[in-house]
């Protein structure tokens, strides 16, 4: 029977066959005693199966607390499989599979879900992404050949639906093609969900009109089922075209309860992912992180950026970057939003390792603080990108346009 | 206005002072320059504050990667608040305030959320959990003074459902409270679920008309928002009383669609809780996680158990059950779901630890691998409880019971 494969990495003081076979059973049958009915026979149709183990290095000390009798603790990378017989099409189901009980086992000190397999029984099953990288550029009136540019309202609270549309208005006029709520930001008592949209998208659509090109909004959706229903209607009967939602926060099934209505762009935050991802042997990486997602139908999802202001590196944005456009079932490829910290600056970087243009790039300091205001810094972020993309030095754009200069006089130094 | 408090456990190379400064700035308004408009009376109205600082020890190496500028690491006990007004009853972006970007600050190199408090404005906003410890109970026909005994079914995939509910049976019969389906296990190729809802109930029915006692049999209903809905009905038309969901892989939103229904007690199995909880200065605490599901209506928490098989600390597990008792809201209060690696021998420091009989105490191996089969697994359980609450040690029940002496024989040297 066809099989789903996951790949960890783990870090053990026991021997790392019999600490991959203790990961296996607990994913399956385990318990501490064996108990009666559990053949030899149900356990080759049903059980996990350790496919491979690729030995990595040695350390002294544990990474997270568990059993240390040892004084050695090993570490490997570790595949497993599972008939897809266990949990068909139920992908909740899969998630505990493939991270439930094991963090838990004492027999580690390190365990993280690196990737997954699977097989192409899962093709047709699910809606996937409704729009994916290429249709939600398509969406904003992007081109191909340079990503969105985006940008965040700051402050991210406080501010009134009028003084929001004010901003949003001055944004579409410098030229962006993106603008964001915050992730902390709903409905507050200072700014009501509908009457943000109403005014948000009343500005957004008279642009529209003027000019042919239809700026996406994101609006953040998250709460509860209602909330997310009532509010996804809200954006739809004002021609919006993108609803936020904080994904951890939601959850994996109210996520595609709602992607799979297939007429928003669902940008994905992944608020949390720190927690989940920040510790190297404890977690989750983003190629599996991704799949999940994806399964879900989200179309945009958060990487954050080369040299951000957060703790992550450099290679795992660009790892994460790369995996969004991977090859997944017949699924549309995500679109991957760098965002933290950036300007202009990154984009020869950001272009260099990843080669990709299929990306929503944000800046919010980085367009709002810009020296010749927000429409000088979605100038500077277009041509840095032209730059990028045309093979140039940071320092030869910046010699031939103005406000990247400015912004590389204001931002370099970061 | 009023105000949430969150209480987080951090580590820091920075003065705590500045750092507890940057985690309130990201969860408000946070961008690495300052932008126009953000005024000091919009800051000073929907600010985070910072409530209170205890520092604790400083150790020599990072617990987890961020800036390393200095060779010392703070840590300390930092109180946070938010006004209401940010997100007023919206739980998704509270968890993103509680729990959302401030994992990736660099500043920090740990961040564990404890506890938090919310103000009476939220009582009558959410339904709570249904039923909760008490009525949980009442609905299993157990009487107040012990703990429900429960198991579950293992091995956990690979059983028909016809071998599930003769299984089912002899357990029943055996004097079991509850019984389970695994968390793997929602419907396989092998068990499709609404065949093994109709012969499992048809056991629990049945022997409730003949002795008037009503065994809870919790059936994982975990999937999509369309499984959920379908499976929990399919509980209700067979008169089950329990669905188990996977609370971390369904998501919150999810449950509490589910959860609000109200008809069935909900089992909230925690699986991925290691992956949230395990690093001691990362993720989240038993406390704050715990009341994040009781606003979602989980009746039933998973909470390890004492000398458990996995990694946690007996300290940790006593706090967790304590923290189901607690007062939150107009709420019920929730059961705590006792598990891993238990038999009767854990009762006696369980009950001294923490002293209450409002428990679901589950036995996998500790029931069905007992000498005497189920029946005297059941049976030792309950005279290890008896023995507890009524004051009398390990060696004084075993010596009174034979079923009790036969289970310290054969698991008394774990």
């Amino acid at each position: 029977m066809d099989r789903i494969t996951a790949h960890y990495l783990i870090e053990t003081p026991y021997d790392l066959a019999d600490a991959a076979a203790v990961l296996a059973g607990e994913q399956s049958s385990g318990t501490f005693v064996s108990v009666p009915g559990e053949t030899e026979e149900l356990k080759k149709r049903f059980a996990a199966r350790v496919e491979n183990i690729e030995v990595l290095e040695t350390v002294e000390n544990p990474s997270i607390p568990g059993d240390v009798y040892n004084s050695e603790f090993k570490r490997a990378k570790v595949s497993v499989s599972w008939s897809i017989g266990n949990f068909q099409d139920n992908i909740p189901t899969l998630i505990s599979t493939l991270q439930g009980n094991l963090y838990e086992l004492r027999q580690f000190t390190g365990l993280k879900l690196d990737d997954f397999e699977l097989p192409t029984w899962y093709e047709g099953k699910f809606k996937g992404p409704a729009f994916g990288a290429e249709d939600t550029k398509v969406l904003a009136d992007v081109k191909p050949g340079r990503p969105m540019i985006g940008t965040i309202i700051k402050p991210s609270i406080g501010m009134s639906p009028e003084e929001t549309a004010k901003l949003v208005k001055d944004l579409i006029e410098a030229g962006i093609d993106f603008i964001k709520d915050d992730e902390l930001m709903t409905s507050s008592s200072n700014s009501p969900f509908k009457k943000r949209v109403e005014l948000i998208m009343r500005e957004v659509n008279h642009f529209q009109q003027k000019t042919g090109k239809k700026v996406m909004y994101a609006f953040n959706i998250s709460g509860d089922l209602d909330t997310l229903k009532k509010n996804y209607d809200t954006i739809l009967k004002h021609k919006g075209t993108c609803a936020i939602l904080s994904i951890n926060s939601v959850g994996w099934s109210g996520v595609k309860e709602i992607a799979d209505r297939g007429q928003l762009s669902i940008h994905g935050h992944r608020n949390g992912w720190g927690m989940l991802n920040r510790h190297p042997l404890l977690g989750i990486n983003f190629p599996a992180y991704a799949k999940l997602w994806r399964l879900a139908g989200v179309d945009q999802l958060h990487v954050n950026g080369i040299r951000n202001k957060f703790w992550e590196s450099d290679e795992s944005v660009i790892r994460s970057i790369k995996s969004c456009s991977t090859t997944f079932l017949d699924h549309k490829k995500l679109l991957p939003v760098v965002s933290s910290g950036q300007w202009g600056g990154q984009a020869f970087d950001t272009y260099k390792f990843t080669n990709t243009t299929d990306l929503l790039y944000m800046a919010g300091g980085g367009i709002m603080a810009h020296p010749s205001g927000p429409t000088g810094g979605v100038k500077a972020l277009k041509q840095a990108w032209e730059g990028a993309v045309n093979g140039k030095t940071l320092e030869e754009t910046a010699k031939e346009h103005k406000e990247f200069r400015e912004s590389v006089e204001k931002f370099g130094g970061k």
